[in-house]
């Protein structure tokens, strides 16, 4: 199925590409058909969300703000690949939440981005393999860090 | 020599594939010949460690948890590939030890990870490039965690 | 340009590849023109930074640190490769920052390592994606680590 008709079967929008924040690219592509997305955090429009899991955030806040990093990093990829019909597969996640030392959930949290790239992609090609960790801080105290390795189809 | 032999002389043996953790794919080949195996921790069988390095644990413990981490990480990868002797090399780990912030020695924990791929497949093939870094708290509150990307010979 | 003639130019010296760590090798080559450089600390010479930033150090020193690093990982990448004119472009760049839970500045940091990239193999080639987060602590207590992976030039 197109992705674009998931999308909105899904009710999914994405996000304008994220300002960088930073010396670097959004999303590089290399050797053919591979692409490694920048660290995208969860603000989406005006939304400015810091604070760190097990302290200021719920577990299920923490998977919806995944969700978030996942929109970004999917807008990224789009800015840089023009189609995501283009997407073979995800390959490869690393998901980094700012939490407290007793904070145990990272993968329930993780799980709130992979999700969306099963939703999108099916589960064969959109869940990728993963580690999800726990950080003490991450840039401009934001909770929840993402970035990505996609894998494109040959020939388009 | 045949990597099970090697294994066998040194008396190692796989244990089941690790029981996945959320959503994501254990291992994902990727652009031919890449296979990217998802963050695994060191529990194998019915242990369960918890704790940290620098607290609980020591820098030899943490050194046997990375190779228990290892040994996951092998068997996910032979659960995708089917045969361990298509390996061509380790190429990269990322090893995240969780632990007290005063806690310098990552990478002699990280060492009992890749000194079990250099027992199996030799210093040349089996020693990949490597981050070993320290983290507040890792997923369940495990001492350590290894990701890492192999390359297969082509052609078999 | 030369990259030698532009690092000339610069007045940029490359160290001495960094010591090694443990049991990893410093860079390798895969997958034909990709190569993964591991992680690098900021030391140069005799120096031993040691300790956090928005503790022990600034935004500023840190980012000196990340140029550190980066030299560091050029190093690396240069004893592997023998010439960096090879580089077609730094692809990702993972930079690691110990600091304070409430040091939220890591891609400011961060960006003394690209900046070095960029000054060298210019913007498009030289700006990588990248990901800086905070750590609780680091190898050694240096202050920051960055690990790259790099793509060469076909049929050089």
């Amino acid at each position: 199925m197109n992705v674009y008709d998931r999308m909105a079967e899904l009710s999914v929008t994405l996000p304008p590409p994220p300002a960088k924040g930073g010396l670097y690219t959004p999303a590089v592509r290399f050797a053919g058909n591979l692409v490694y997305v920048s660290g995208c955090g969860p603000n989406i429009g005006g939304s400015n969300h810091i604070g760190k899991l097990g302290a200021e955030y719920s577990i299920e806040e923490g998977a919806d703000f995944a969700r978030g990093c996942m929109l970004n990093v999917l807008a990224a990829l789009e800015s840089r690949v023009g189609d995501l019909n283009r997407v073979k597969r995800c390959v490869k996640v690393l998901t980094f939440v700012a939490c407290a030392d007793t904070f145990y959930a990272q993968p329930q949290v993780a799980n709130g981005g992979t999700k969306l790239l099963a939703d999108i992609f099916g589960d064969e090609n959109g869940l990728p393999a993963r580690s999800a960790i726990g950080v003490n801080v991450l840039p401009g105290n934001m909770p929840v860090e993402t970035e990505a390795l996609f894998e494109l189809i040959d020939g388009i």
